[in-house]
């Protein structure tokens, strides 16, 4: 179970109501009756949990699970162990994700304005808002109902910030929009100036950057990711966009609705992303390009060319992912028969 | 133009002001009393509006704008459209940076010392700093004239920054000397012990790190970049250089003046950059290397060896660019005609 | 030496006193009653110095050093300059730190509780706790005696820290258990979700992150990195591990013992490293991998299968570093002959 010392677990559930709750189906002649007291992994789940398995890495873990209800596909069931209750969905990870959080439901860890915060008097807060310790919430800004600032961060001048989002500690956030339930992790830098200067060979010079940074609705921004405004117009993250650790957005990047950006990307200024891309991990991309709607690029490509919609690509300089793996087989015929001693 | 709720917008300006004020060669025939009211993108201005031509990718746009003015190189005149007066110079972005400053001065969020933040008594202030909520100046800082920290910064003893600096928020310094007119993007980490350990089979050995961080004059650090202090000597940014977010500069790297370091982009310990180098995004550089002046290093790259004076390189390990391009046309030819179906 | 503006020196030594605090041996005919008064590197020591040699790259810097004693490999102790004592030792490094902190032992920056940080009365501060200014410390933390917080922490509730810890600034914890002698440098943030959802075609869900970051006993963690908690289980650092600036280690990630990850190393959730595995700078691992004891993997190699106890593998995707480097020069031969103009 998870440490009481992290999460307050809400009740336990019948699996008659988790069935309600998940719109799973069950699998034949289980008792709806019974008490299902915890989620956990595969591995260390025991009577009375819910787990899930969603990655045929662990079909080891699944058949000696000792849990009293897997949730699962449909295609795997024969995998599972005849003890054990199925919740059988197409989605079994999201159909996890319900349950887990109906067992642990989020708790909001500050309420109402810390008095150790400053809050400038010209500020919009809505109702049930909550901002933590040393959080500094500047002129102008308003902040909808029932989000929560965390310790430390700092709202500069004007900043809109919708309802229902979650703001973690330490994030800097100037010259930005923001829709509602909007997820934003430690340390994240959102809305600085970008690096716009004009080169010069007796020294640079830098340009004003007056764009801003319009963030969607549902979007997640993870630690320690610096997203530049724009120079003008903005920088632009579509609504349902996730964006992990360590990630950076140039100025006037586009990022579509529900993209999935990886560690440690770097996309620079002014490249377009439709909707529905995915960028893995390390993976950069040039500047003023066009990433068509769900296009894939694998971890640790160089984008240094406009993709197409749909195109999957890997490789530095990335290319059609099929021609990679074939460049990567003909590479190591080049020294076949080499010995390794 | 620019969003108010972010960007004071000082005055308007005549056509006759901005070549005053730019040194540009006006178009013939131009009425320099011409009201100007703002700035904006090719694709976004409108009558009234100055607008700057620097990159050909963007020549639709150019021959599209209702801009009034468009500042543009002499040898780009002709796709401009009739309709609009020129101004013609050989550095369109650095006048088009000019003529932005003018149109929105910087203006500083905090003025005097805020009361939340905590000043050191021994502390030395210059005249007309600024301190934002909550900062923290230790023990024997010196901050020279009209220099803005930013709230939530935390300069430990005995740090000693210039005149007319500008560090953002949350940014930690330790360890560090100064010099005048630098800008530092929030949550940059500079001063911190490097990764020096003796490496053991039982386990590794701390190193005293013992020497400091030199930043010249004119620098501009990105946002959650992390400088490390010297081992003994000391890590040194010279004069106009321009380091982007999330980069690693390890102890002891030196870099020479005007170096322009894209984001994400990781130096080891002790190398030595000199003027004028241009590594691109994503670039690692091993230790103990030496990068002469003027080098370019292709984005992504791996640098391994030295680098020349004047040389430019890609691939990884990098090499001159011509044999990587070569390299790159000799690997895809390969696996030509291999069908892609 | 170093500047005293940052370090103080504690006091100075005979060689004799050096000799057994290092246990290293000395070079015959050695005056042992000789005064060093202070460390300096190679080229920059001068009489009454101690400098180390422990980079054969630095060979003309020790035939030239002006240093009264060098510690170094007896292996090496022929190029070193007559006038010089040698302190002989396998490890000159390590026996270099111990000096070194002898000279220059740490000072504690802050003493005691700042007035100006928040303690939550649920707190538990073991003896001679120090806590920055406006550090929060929030409900049920546990901290070990003499651990040092800094300015502007955020240890979020119910998180445990050992003793003898230092914590630099602006770092964010939550749901973490952490051991003794624990280094972390400024703005790490530790234990945020992880990048956990459920990818859907009309939007992607997400999944609550139910587990912790265990940080062993001697761990160093580097400035802006981060790692996120487990989904559960938990993500683990062993002890004795040595981390680098900006890495990002996701959920579920497992350190052994004794790891070395460089700068900007990024880790996918639930991959498991053994002991004393270094992984160098921009290296990239794929998820669910498991990389044996010992292993070593070259600076920007990205790893997407699991590699042995002891393997050296490089290149992208990395393959056994003999097998990177034969394919590197048959590459290279690709397009020998070709004229580079």
């Amino acid at each position: 179970m998870a440490d009481p010392r992290f999460f307050e677990k809400a009740d336990t559930f019948t699996l008659g109501q988790l069935v309600d709750l998940s719109k799973a189906e069950v699998s034949a002649g289980a008792d709806l009756g019974l008490t299902l007291v915890d989620t956990a992994p595969l591995d260390r789940a025991e009577a009375g949990h819910v787990t899930c398995f969603h990655n045929t890495k662990y079909t080891d873990q699944l058949k000696a699970t000792k849990a009293s209800v897997v949730i699962i596909h449909p295609d795997h069931a024969d995998k599972a162990p005849a003890s054990a209750v199925l919740l059988l969905t197409k989605q079994p990870y999201r159909v996890f994700g319900k349950i887990a959080v109906a067992f642990y439901p989020t708790v909001q860890p500050y309420k109402g304005v810390c008095s150790s915060a400053y809050v400038d008097p010209s500020a919009s807060l809505g109702e049930d808002v909550s901002i933590g310790p040393f959080a500094v919430i500047s002129a102008n800004v308003t902040i909808g109902a029932r989000t929560r600032i965390g310790p430390h961060c700092v709202i500069e001048a004007g900043v809109a910030i919708g309802e229902d989002c979650s703001f973690d500690s330490h994030i800097s956030m100037s010259h930005s929009i923001v829709g509602n339930r909007v997820h934003i992790k430690p340390g994240a830098r959102i809305g600085q100036s970008g690096f716009g200067f004009h080169m010069d060979e007796h020294g640079h010079f830098p340009i004003p950057q007056l764009g801003r940074v319009l963030v969607g609705d549902d979007v997640e921004i993870g630690a320690n990711t610096t997203i530049d405004r724009g120079a003008e117009p903005d920088t632009i993250i579509g609504r349902g966009s996730r964006i992990d650790n360590l990630v950076q957005l140039g100025h006037n990047v586009q990022l579509g609705d529900n993209c999935v950006i990886v560690a440690q990307v770097g996309i620079s200024g002014s490249t377009k992303l439709g909707k529905f891309v995915i960028a893995a991990g390390q993976v950069g991309v040039a500047g003023h390009l066009s990433i068509g709607d769900g296009a894939k690029i694998a971890a640790k490509s160089g984008v240094m060319r406009n993709i197409k919609p749909g195109e999957t690509v890997g490789g530095c300089p990335a290319m059609p992912v099929k021609d990679w793996h074939r460049q990567t087989v003909a590479i190591s015929k080049l020294t076949k028969g080499q010995t390794n001693d």
